[in-house]
């Protein structure tokens, strides 16, 4: 069985700084990742408010931590599930998708969110083939083509932006009242021609083989409108990737999320959370801070 | 009286980050800074720890901070210190040392810290040429050499576990009877082979370019010593600047620090605190996230 101080779940920024962090203390670290390295700041089309840096691509920002990481000598491991997390003894012992186990003394859940998919008529059939959850991958698809957006927070509206600079025409449909993104974005949404409506459910997606348009109902008026477009891309929320955290004991919120005390300390002794997964303000720079306090709790645990 | 949506109280990392994201939004600031924009940030040696840019002089990343303000119109006002910080009605007033007042609807509180220096004779002019204040900051760069620790409370005695992992040999200075950090710890410095001097007083530090060596008296004898080192890191307090936050009522702990709950609120509606100010891990990254999250707070505040 291999052994580490500290098993990180999650290589997104906050999984990334606690490595970081926890290598320059001269901890030894397993830095697991289900999927890729980077988190939902390599999907980020354009991060504007990571301090220090104006602009930047989201997989630039990603790899810029990633290859800080790999400069003092931490690697993600990449493709690697936890498939059971249980406490035994004095130290916590997962069970991965290949079949290994790790020990380790410490624990610190950076797993964060998955999109909360369209549950709509349509939307199964037609995901990948027209609906899409990442306008940075997917979007050069449809370049002069016509798309909608689905969700008007922070992520919709950045995601529409991008894709009116390479589409033909960028509908915006938002469930509530009003576009809940930053007060800068809307006048660029005015200036980019995104078709904004606000107070709408889209309740179906049209097309066979592929998306042909969408149908959508406004709340107030009750009146149902259709139209064509080719993809739609989908930003109506995030679920918690909290099942490591539950199989350990930490305690959630109503909503899934791991709650997190002084120092990013969860519920359970030894286990430290994170970033997206503890239902913050999930923005790059926070998971980052969060991640530096994560691993500086680990190590007094530890050391303890 | 001027106005404004959030005065921000100190333009380190965590009041430049409230900032740029307040901006962001459109709310109005003001971002007033009693000494010169940066903070601590401004004075580390070096930063190899801020995710994404693994090796910065301390100096040039506030810069880089403080640029990314101004590229959206944001700009710290330096040398106005806060006289006196009140609630009239639905609103904050503030009188400045310039005799003007400001009126805002939300406060953030990022005032940080003062490190009691280290006040012999060498100390002021050596300061950050082997004399410094950090050792996760600035410890990295003495790597395999000799260093010592001024301070045996909690700060000193986890730093120089810290330095003992990296340096070739780390000597401790306590000037009371005996190591004042937890008790978990005492074994830790025997462990690492922590040379510890309690009722001991550092009286000068030698070197001219750099740091070559300190003179110490044991306190009980008056005998005088000399040792060669490459770098003092100094832990013998820190100071919360925390007279706008005591004026305003927020409830800050024994020490003088800030208290905060989640969304990085103070125990004052409308007032918020972030960065060092706080009391937590003191470092740029941690600092920027809390400065997200404490804007991000106030814009929530104000639009409820």
């Amino acid at each position: 069985m291999d052994s580490a101080d500290i098993a990180i779940i999650g290589a997104g920024p906050a999984g990334m700084t606690a490595a970081i962090y926890a290598l320059r203390k001269n901890l030894s670290i397993r830095l697991l990742e289900k999927k890729m390295a980077g988190g939902y700041t390599a999907d980020s089309v354009l991060i504007e408010n990571y301090p220090g840096i104006k602009k930047i691509k989201g997989i630039e920002l990603a790899m810029k931590i990633q290859n800080h990481l790999s400069s003092i000598g931490g690697n993600a491991e990449e493709g690697l599930e936890i498939i059971k997390a249980e406490k035994k003894g004095e130290t916590f012992s997962l069970t991965l998708n290949n079949g290994k186990q790790i020990e380790a003394k410490s624990i610190i859940i950076a797993s964060g969110t998955t999109h909360k998919t369209l549950n709509v008529p349509g939307a199964e059939k037609l995901e990948g083939k027209g609906i899409h959850y990442c306008a940075t991958c997917d979007g050069p698809l449809y370049k002069g083509k016509v798309v909608g957006v689905i969700g008007g927070g922070n992520s919709g509206v950045t995601n529409a932006l991008f894709l009116a600079d390479i589409c033909k025409k960028v509908y915006l449909f938002e469930f509530g009242e009003s576009i809940r993104a930053d007060e800068v974005y809307h006048e660029k949404l005015r200036e980019a021609e995104v078709e904004i409506h606000t107070n709408t459910e889209v309740f179906e997606v049209l097309g066979e083989e592929k998306v042909s348009g969408v149908k959508f109902r406004d709340r107030k008026s009750g009146e149902k409108k259709e139209v064509c477009l080719e993809a739609v891309f989908v930003y109506i929320g995030l679920i918690p990737n909290s099942s490591t955290a539950k199989q350990l004991g930490c305690e959630t919120d109503e909503r899934g999320f791991v709650k997190t005390g002084q120092w990013m300390k969860t519920s359970v002794q030894g286990v430290f959370a994170a970033g997206d997964i503890t239902g913050g303000f999930a923005q790059t720079i926070v998971a980052c801070g969060q991640g530096a306090i994560a691993s500086e709790s680990a190590y007094r645990f530890i050391k303890s």
